[in-house]
């Protein structure tokens, strides 16, 4: 498909900026070795590897933005780096938070080299983003613009950290309603999404509303991932996932396919009887309690929505440019859909 | 004396600074009650309270540094805001990865409402601290002031967990040497004192050079205090740092004693046999052990070294003023010293 095209000019540019962000800092290997054994470019002992990196989503977007408005990528580059390293600062804190020993089909930060170690390792990374960030200036940004950006971001990551409360409190909880439950990732997952391609948009030279525009797509679209990510979360193969697929439902987590049915009395009832770890058979039971209450095929329309208002909003942002097809291809790619 | 006069003027606004880029963000009360918490406003069940805040002293610095130079303290306050904001994240993690269960006599965030809220809530700080520097343009600070001051303190945030990375990479070794352990402290403590200083002065309108005179002195003091804080790490007495005085040892933490005595063999054999968790005869005999080989002594000329070299760039920094001559009384009080 014609993304393609971007792709292949944009990864091995974001790689480098990755690369250049995190390994830059030599003096002291051991600690930036674990950021960039989380990046997936070493191994546990910290020899050069290959594994799975993850989609780059957010400074693709970001940059895809920035050419959509007309903008050159290389204004947007820090930025679109910098959001990759607070994408993945949180991972790194997340997996902490959840207790999860295995990202992309590899051990854990925390659970390779400590919880202490684990903890620091992402507020570091956190600095660098920031640190990338001030870069802007370097790359002939202004300097009111190189500060609205990061006022962006900040706000976007202290939004993350609310979600990421919101997630954490909703776990022993039996009654999550619907808007909670999309307030929560909306803070959790959407406002990073709408920070790439605000940035993308602001750095490309677009005016303060047509930025709004493409903030709103992303904002809609990162609502989109979300829920089909948590409809993967229960019914997705573990291969393509990289997590067994039942963890969500072992973990109680409050994904929108069991909010919109714990108001159906039998689910509630179900996971209150269980065993604080569910059998294998009450988690079938929770599957089936699922499909038979019409959870999923709620689910599935609510993806749907939220991406069908992602692309009006991308059709209001400005003109329709060659990169602005190719968001919109993008998109419906990474949602699975072919229209 | 005559500190006091400044203390009993910038306090207050400190405070009131510090409540509002907390306290405003009131449409999660569970979530920034734990931040009020960990400040000593709100106690456990989140009412209000009036515990022991600690000093204030980095945001203090500030303010003197920026009045010291002829600078109007309103252009340093919200500095001074992020500058504690970022010691009290650093406290909240600091408490995860020490595993320690109290803090100014108070039961740790982490310890009250877990690991997850504990690491998220000193992440929701750390942007606190980003968004309230950010504020820096709406007091009249130029933007390519402004966006110096973020790179300064973002700079200062990762050499905070670079110093983190060090300490915690001591704990179970045994070859510790002066170099490595003076490196450790002076990114674990002595930047954010250089960085209060350095951005008091620039703020309040100085010049490069000017500013990093005030750098230097900020450092030298806060390797004087960090080398202070060890020896009462061991020696002081548990009622005034609020840590039981075994602590340091129980966690076999190489502090500045340790690191000089481990040169001596008895030191090293006597902590490689003690159990695992040392009983109080082993911490005695290691206290014993510490005092023989003049550890004591050593680390008490090694902070008087800093602080005079503390002092001495004090002095070449500008003018010689009446802020001025109060930051010197203040560094003097708070070491300890009479002269």
């Amino acid at each position: 498909m014609s993304t393609d095209l971007f792709l292949d000019r944009y990864l091995p540019l974001i790689e480098a900026g990755l690369r250049d962000a995190i390994g830059s800092q030599e003096a002291l290997p051991g600690y930036y070795g674990m950021m960039q054994y989380h990046m997936g470019w070493l191994d546990e002992f910290l020899n050069p590897a290959q594994a799975p990196t993850g989609k780059r989503l957010r400074p693709v977007l970001c940059l895809l933005a920035c050419e959509a408005v007309g903008g050159q990528i290389e204004r947007a580059l820090d930025a679109a780096v910098a959001i990759e390293l607070v994408h993945n600062f949180s991972l790194i804190h997340d997996d902490i938070e959840d207790v999860s020993e295995t990202r992309r089909h590899r051990t854990t930060v925390w659970k390779l080299w400590g919880l202490d170690h684990g903890v620091n390792c992402g507020d570091g990374m956190f600095a660098l983003a920031f640190l990338q960030l001030s870069g802007l200036q370097d790359r002939g940004v202004p300097a009111e613009l190189a500060l609205c950006a990061q006022r962006v971001l900040t706000e976007t990551c202290l939004a993350l950290t609310e979600g990421q409360y919101l997630d954490m409190s909703f776990g022993t909880r039996m009654d999550v309603d619907l808007d909670s439950y999309l307030r929560m990732i909306r803070h959790k997952s959407a406002v990073l999404i709408a920070c790439s391609t605000r940035l993308g948009a602001l750095l490309g030279g677009a005016d303060a509303e047509t930025a709004d525009w493409y903030a709103r797509f992303g904002e809609n679209l990162g609502m989109a991932f979300q829920v089909v990510d948590d409809i993967l979360g229960i019914w997705g193969a573990e291969d393509e996932t990289g997590k067994s697929t039942s963890t969500d439902i072992l973990n109680r987590k409050k994904t929108l396919p069991i909010v919109y049915a714990l108001s159906n009395g039998e689910l509630a009832a179900c996971l209150a009887d269980a065993q604080e770890t569910l059998t294998e058979g009450e988690v079938a039971r929770v599957v089936s309690l699922l499909e038979q209450s019409g959870a999923r095929a709620y689910a599935e329309r609510t993806a749907r929505d939220y991406s069908e208002r992602a692309l009006s909003c991308l059709e209001q942002a400005g003109e329709d440019t060659v990169p602005r097809r190719a968001i919109r291809e993008l998109s419906l790619a990474l949602l699975g859909r072919t229209s």
